[in-house]
């Protein structure tokens, strides 16, 4: 067996353990974490910040390495997302849709642990953490496989929560660190068939992409981002102005900010005069089809093709004009990736047929689509966002982290 | 762009419409294939009767001989099946945890088709209406590929159910089968990312192995059964007998049939007393470990490493003698498919431990394995019974077709 087969083995059989310990020793498990994070967090700290220096050595953007650094205030909000995980009801255990059957079988649907949930994420040492007490409360293991510029960080928090765990009476392996950073076990674990039930990669679009297409252990796609907000000939242009101006420019990195704007001709011009100076305060570069060019002029650039299917995740906005709410919606289906789109519309018919025929995890009506998010949607916390549609869709919170058995208490039945 | 990749497209607008399409209509076009295909029935048997004739030429074995024949009784229990799938109530559109959140943003979740599911399947024609009229009534589009040897048949009934749904007003497309039916076709709907939302494989172990290690558009693997009952050391004997006999000779064929029996070796030799004259009136094989051959003699033959991870499908069961409950759960969980498993035991303590520990999807105390089934698990209907934990897990019944969407109604908000 490999390093990562023996570590899949060791995961499996703690997360049949875990997956009935009981919600009062998880609890305790996950304030021995934040408390051991808290208590000991010079190591963590130490620990980062020489994988600080040798990533500032190697070159790495201010932006990247600000995600990567971590102060004493970023692990008190690490831990304070840990205490709120423990404060959140265990998904585990409930049982539904339990009947009595005509044969008099007693059969019920009970919630239990997807089992080993492997995570494969880039150089936020925060995820680490905030993965791992999701994974723990859910009573699923996890195996995490961050990346290598966090690989000293990383192996400072595994190291204190599995001491935690352990202080908590559980093994220590519902939580693990591949400690080799190589693209090699990436593609293992992609592959670790038999001990990984679901594979999350957490990231930018082409490591998503890539685990997709290559993986053969189930996979949830999240964080791809592509979204809309179509302004209607019906709509409150000002609301539409500062929605729009919401969702590009609040937090441009993120997988809920809007890349292109869709409107209508009647009121383009209209709506563009409204919106440009609004999107200038913080320089928006505007790249326009050639009628939405010819209102803006010098304020836009021309789109290429490709524009109207990039991330930016920048303060860059793809601007449109269609013909119809019908042509925006076709459209949004065609170049979105099914993560939030919105409609701007005063017209009741025209707000339902978009909640109807756009294609997407979250359709807003008169709102930003910055909103979609675990906390925002009442999940308490999330592990990210599914865009795809099996399993789970949107925010993915504790109970999308779970599955079900059939339980059957029976006293001899047997079938004619 | 290929044949397929059209074939995807067309499945995928058809999709879009048939999403919304609403029960009225998608009713209508239910109750249209029953029609059709009954009064159309000629044109399904002649084509069927050349598919028999070419397999006959080529050698097929009679049972599958027999599972690729029509006759007008099947039809009308095809039929059957379709106008019970219609009397099932629509899972689409169902909106649920809605709520309003501090913000004032109203957010539910409403369930909403998958979008285009692909089914593998082999040479056996029913599968094709009643896979078919569960996509339909759950509002998928679906793409079928069939095995060769029912290419006649399944052309014939996939014309008759697209001229049904042109008249009932929906489009032909929402049903297509691949027309080509080379090995080819099948890996190219295993990669057919963009147009495929779900990919289900149903036949044998093989097939479904091959397609969850290859495709990589979401698969849910359905059908693999390594079923265990367990004798514990507190069982009803007689009882347990008889639902062994059940669990092995109802149905061999199916994947809820059980493969193995595990007794404790305090009640072994008085079991088996009971068991093996029952089972040998089917003349069930008995592949034996050291401890139970030397109790059963004659009736057994010594069980092969292989034994223990075994789908049999046939009169053949494997025994093992344990020495406890415990040991019996760490059998299970390490050779079972984790879809149907069963204990026989009076005690109480020792059965809820079973229903806790054991990872499958249906988990029996004191009944029989055979038990799995959309049927029989008030489901009304069934496309598989899926053995992984995401998304669905056991019987697959509309429901298991669908995912959601977030709608949300704002007025106006923007995030901080």
């Amino acid at each position: 067996m490999s390093e990562l087969q023996l570590q899949g083995a060791a995961a499996k059989k703690a997360g049949r353990a875990l997956a009935v310990a009981g919600s009062a020793k998880k609890n305790t498990a996950l304030e021995a974490i934040a408390r051991i994070l808290t208590e000991r967090q010079d190591e963590w700290l130490q620990a980062n910040a020489e994988d600080v220096a040798a990533a500032q050595e190697a070159g790495m953007r201010p932006a990247m390495l600000d995600r990567l650094t971590l102060t004493k205030e970023r692990i008190a909000g690490i831990v304070d997302g840990v205490r709120q995980v423990a404060a959140l009801p265990d998904p585990i255990g409930t049982v539904t849709k339990m009947e009595t059957r005509p044969n008099g079988l007693i059969i019920g649907r009970r919630r239990v642990p997807l089992g080993v949930i492997a995570i494969i994420f880039e150089a936020r040492p925060n995820v680490t953490v905030d993965a791992a007490a999701l994974c723990l409360k859910s009573g699923n293991a996890c195996i995490l496989r961050g990346g290598k510029e966090a690989i000293r960080s990383n192996r400072a928090a595994v190291s204190l929560m599995r001491a935690a765990l352990e202080e908590a009476g559980l093994s220590a392996d519902c939580i693990s660190l591949v400690q080799d950073t190589s693209h090699e076990t990436a593609e293992e674990l992609m592959h670790l068939n038999g001990y990984v039930d679901v594979l999350i990669p957490r990231g930018g679009a082409n490591l998503i992409r890539s685990v997709a297409q290559n993986a053969s252990v189930p996979v949830i796609r999240t964080g791809e981002g592509v979204c809309h907000v179509y302004i209607d000939s019906e709509a409150d242009l000002d609301m539409g102005a500062k929605i729009l101006f919401n969702a590009k420019c609040s937090r441009p990195s993120v997988c809920n900010a809007a890349e292109c704007v869709l409107i209508h001709e009647s009121v383009a011009e209209e709506f563009l005069q409204k919106a440009v100076p609004l999107l200038k305060t913080k320089a928006v570069e505007l790249r326009c089809d050639k009628p939405s060019l010819s209102i803006v002029g010098a304020a836009g650039i021309p789109a290429a093709e490709a524009d109207w299917d990039t991330e930016y995740d920048d303060y860059i906005l793809a601007v449109r004009i269609v013909k119809s709410a019908a042509e925006a919606i076709d459209f949004v289906n065609e170049h979105g990736t099914g993560h939030s789109e919105a409609i701007i519309t005063n017209n009741y018919f025209t707000a339902q047929h978009f909640l109807d025929q756009v294609d997407a995890a979250a359709v807003y009506v008169n709102a930003s689509t910055r909103f979609t998010d675990g906390g925002e949607f009442g999940l308490g916390a999330e592990i990210g966002i599914s865009t795809q549609k099996m399993h789970a869709r949107g925010p993915m919170g504790l109970e999308e982290l779970t599955s079900c058995k059939y339980v059957i208490y029976g006293e001899g039945q047997v079938r004619e």
